[in-house]
């Protein structure tokens, strides 16, 4: 986090996503407030409205930002050519979510419940997850070149390993259960194993 | 549903929980009030504050209602004493939903998001998934007794399963794909076959 991947994105764009961040852990979703992220905020509240109009306008900015933020721990952590070790990294990565803060991914459940609701969500959501199964997708084709994963369906399994992840990680925020993400590690770790590996069933 | 499982649930609390799940669909979870369980309430207002105090009692009570509602439905549909096939009927019941209607499965996701900030709603929630878990590792446990299954712990596979089905329903309400669903039935029965079969790997 804190670093501008965005080709697109200003310093004084990143720093009102930075203070979005810290507002969403101090505020929740549900009282969001660009007053609340302008508190949070070094400059002045007007430099956030000529960025974004809305706060639904910066709520989607903020969501590519994370994302964002995952593709740069994704490149700083993955120094590997190997199709099932880049996946393990990536499944850590995303396991971990893009802030360990719990008051961040309470804010987060809840921003994504928002989803059925506001249709930029919805799109950006969408957007954010098609681009994780692709990735996910992308090293499991790769392995099944190199000859490293059986001929699987790759987005059916980049879907069931994600359904995985969401799933343990809405169980740890709700249940507060810490065991949760460590045992869908070993779940997830078990699933290639048995269904990707070449050889391996 | 509408069947009156809970021993302590009169006729007027049933209709009260109709009526909650009717408003539920019709308004979501955020917008629903006393008011709107009421207009969908063929009698007095004033029995709903008679026997809830406050929305969130009511709420409690409504999950509750719910929890009835699928183990009635795990009784009439398991009519098998195979540990294998009785886990089968579980998770297929679980998957389903209480409810095929979208707009409550919406309003469902929006009313877990709160759990993080209504302690009566987390222990409800809580109270509720303890019984899905010690039901799936009952029959595994049972399973395990027979023969069919190996020794594994029960309640960590009961966890690795609705790890499963939680994500598959939350990321079907998000994105809207209908065959995550489907997917991750296949993806669970492939987890029982290689990891809880007897010799299956």
């Amino acid at each position: 986090m804190g670093e501008d991947m965005g080709a697109e994105r200003s310093e004084t764009q990143t720093a009102i996503m930075e203070a979005t961040y810290r507002a969403l852990c101090e505020h929740g979703y549900a009282d969001l407030t660009m007053q609340a992220i302008a508190d949070e905020f070094s400059k002045s509240k007007s430099l956030i409205h000529y960025h974004y109009d809305t706060k639904e306008e910066l709520l989607v900015a903020f969501l590519d930002y994370l994302l964002d933020g995952f593709l740069t721990k994704v490149e700083e952590t993955d120094d590997s050519d190997d199709p099932r070790e880049r996946l393990t990294t990536l499944v850590d990565i995303l396991l971990s979510g893009p802030e360990k803060s719990e008051e961040f991914q309470i804010a987060m459940l809840e921003f994504r419940s928002q989803v059925p609701y506001v249709e930029a969500y919805q799109e950006a959501f969408t957007a954010n997850d098609r681009r994780l199964v692709t990735l996910l997708a992308d090293t499991i084709a790769e392995g099944i070149e190199t000859g490293a994963f059986r001929d699987v369906d790759p987005e059916r399994a980049a879907e069931t390993i994600l359904v995985m992840i969401d799933g343990a990680r809405s169980r740890s925020v709700l249940f507060g259960d810490g065991d949760t993400v460590a045992h869908t590690r070993e779940a997830i770790d078990s699933y290639v194993r048995s269904h990707l590996v070449a050889g391996g069933e």
